[in-house]
């Protein structure tokens, strides 16, 4: 079996995957076995019991949201008394950052990989401050979350409709020749994203404060595009993914208590291992000792080649995530040490335009000890307080390890 | 006389100077000295004899737009009669990029510099293609102009009523962590313009169809924000110009035939010299061969600290004007030979924040025999044709030399 060879064919399909922003619509009626009893959140499975105290938050805040219960009490209630059942966004080719909780009726974004024609979602980004995605469940945070479904989604979706869509693989490119990594730092692509809605949502009957609303909070939020381009490295990594013999990386997730990855040629198995606190900054008044391990569906972004991989592009990144740029510099350099590729259309201008170092290799962060930089945000540990910092973290060695046991089994290598 | 403390002070003004868009209004409303006769032109002072094809072109277009002339050879026969006046932009706090010509019916932003109090003008971008500034005045070119001041400046003009205004220091700042360098690369800039329009314009009372087309047409258009930056360059050496004993740099400008620089401690003095052919890339089917000399006000970038001075912090703006991010740097590294200081708001990534060089200093051009770097597009030699490449381009040594000596005659250095 010749694992360079499927570990290129990954590769190939993740380049080739060109995922277009066609839609904006509700959970249920476009996400594959979304059910009226189910919420999906980030990271490898988990039941309530294990739960983190942001990813409960949200689970609570999202409980409140559908009017599944009436009370934070209530909700908890209703989240442990297994009449609530939680699976994984990616088990439902989907994506959110942070605790990820996508409920039914949650507007979520539709994008369609024009390449191989599959579908993936994520949910609407909600700005900063107290926000459901860090655990927040206030009245705040639920009636943004309200105006999300009943007026920025619908705009959104309807400035969409008849239209060619937005090409995020060439959005992303563009937006890191802009001082963009395309995890922690949105701001090109956000703003990119605000063109191109724009003249679109100008064009609708729409009443005046409504629109200028939503263009207010689209261009107030350097965030904006960050979910929509989760779910295109979804798309990409799924392209990726199941190709028979291949060590690449295809998921790498966080539910707050657990990272898991997945690999393209082990099929849906999770490998999953105790995920680490975060090394970064803290916003004022708050501290390692506030933190709760990591968590999130966005290291989808370094899985594809971006994010934390891209940080040579990004020097600026670092008054956010800490370090210098020259650690920026040196972070993506690292990375290609344990990649397949370089990337064909992500590339960056500091490096001679060089291609940002593609597809991890199991067999490589095994053999060199260099896990994947993951750039985060951090959740206060406690449901209901928010982000309380960012910056930068490492999956932990073990999975990487079981996955490559598993892998040799699977193949019956050096048997 | 103590010169560096005087080119300290000329460098700290320019930096303490934070210059507003407040507004948008008919030249002969707003700029001082404006009149019906007159029109303005980029770089020193030039008469139609002298005058490139582009610059004349553009001013055959100016005509034919204030509907002074019904065809080219009318248009060419009243700039030549003497009936019509020629001065620079500089001559009216003004700037415009290229041929630069402001005729007394265009609208113009208005900025003000909320340290300083004075306010300063510059045209409107016309987008790419064939372009005023670039000497076409076809049919197109005109239409394009109407539509700029009937539709675009009214809307950006009634969008800025009432409002704070665009603080263009901070936003250039932005801009500049964005891998804009501000002159030739606008790509981030015009996009935080357009973050600011979109919803100040969405309030407006404006036909859904005009709406959309301005905001497409600013959003189309990744240089509309260079006029207004280049307005608040000149707010900020305007804001270091009169020192006395400075020899800090205050204009570089073109007219296409003729370069010329104003220094701080020399008054209104121009000292010119023949303009030279930028190098640089040239479009399909376009060679040096076509190129006109040097055109155009934007130096003014460079003047204040951003532009060529910046190219560190703008790698892949080297697909456009040639050359690699590597010779990027060194451009930037080579500024901070002539320059006075390191500027406290323009700080670049790349080089660990630090600031850009700042406040050229004409003893060090001349002394070090380094001319400063600047960035431009190239105009075709030809009026009506258009641009044909962008490049860099180093202004005369012997303009530097002549002031150096005015200096020393001036303030009895060395007699």
């Amino acid at each position: 079996m010749d694992i360079d060879q499927a570990n290129a064919t990954a590769v190939e399909h993740m380049m080739e995957s060109r995922p277009i922003l066609r839609g904006v619509a509700a959970a249920r009626e476009v996400i594959p076995g979304m059910q009226e009893d189910l919420l999906l959140h980030a990271g490898p499975p988990i039941e309530w019991e294990r739960m983190s105290g942001p990813l409960r938050g949200a689970v609570i805040g999202a409980l409140l949201f559908e009017g599944r219960a009436r009370d934070e009490q209530a909700a908890a209630a209703l989240a442990q008394s297994g009449r609530i059942r939680f699976e994984p966004c990616h088990h439902h080719d989907a994506v959110g950052p942070m605790a990820g909780v996508i409920s039914p009726s949650m507007a979520v974004y539709v994008l369609e990989d024009s390449t191989h024609g599959r579908k993936t979602f994520s949910n609407l980004n909600e700005g900063y401050g107290k926000v459901l995605r860090y655990g927040a469940f206030s009245a705040e945070v639920l009636q943004r979350l309200r105006w999300m479904n009943e007026t920025l989604g619908p705009a959104i979706g309807r400035a969409l409709e008849g239209d060619e869509g937005l090409d995020l693989r060439a959005t992303m490119a563009e937006a890191l020749h802009m001082g963009d990594e395309g995890h922690n730092r949105n701001k090109a692509g956000s703003l990119l994203f605000l063109r191109f809605l724009a003249p679109r949502l100008a064009r609708l009957n729409l009443p005046e404060a409504e629109r200028a609303e939503v263009l207010r909070f689209l261009g107030d939020n350097a965030l904006s595009i960050l979910n929509p381009v989760m779910a295109a490295c979804k798309a990409m990594t799924l392209a990726g993914h199941g190709i028979a013999g291949s060590t690449v990386v295809t998921v790498m997730a966080r539910n707050g208590t657990d990272f898991g990855i997945r690999v393209s040629g082990l099929g849906d198995a999770w490998f999953t291992a105790p995920a680490d606190v975060p090394v970064g900054l803290y916003f004022p008044g708050f501290s390692e000792a506030d933190a709760n391990p990591d968590i999130g569906d966005s290291a989808i972004t370094e899985t594809a080649g971006i994010g934390g991989f891209a940080m040579a592009t990004a020097p600026a990144i670092v008054t956010f995530v800490g370090g210098t740029p020259r650690d920026a510099m040196n972070a993506t350099l690292e990375m290609y040490e344990i990649t397949v590729a370089e990337h064909k259309i992500f590339t960056m201008p500091s490096l001679d335009f060089r291609g940002t170092p593609t597809g991890i290799d199991l067999r490589k962060v095994v053999e060199l000890g260099i896990t994947p930089r993951i750039n985060t945000g951090i959740a206060h540990r406690q449901a209901g307080v928010g982000q309380v910092g960012a910056g930068l973290v490492r999956p932990p060695m073990a999975m990487f390890e079981e996955a490559l046991v598993a892998f040799a089994e699977k193949y019956e290598l050096g048997n």
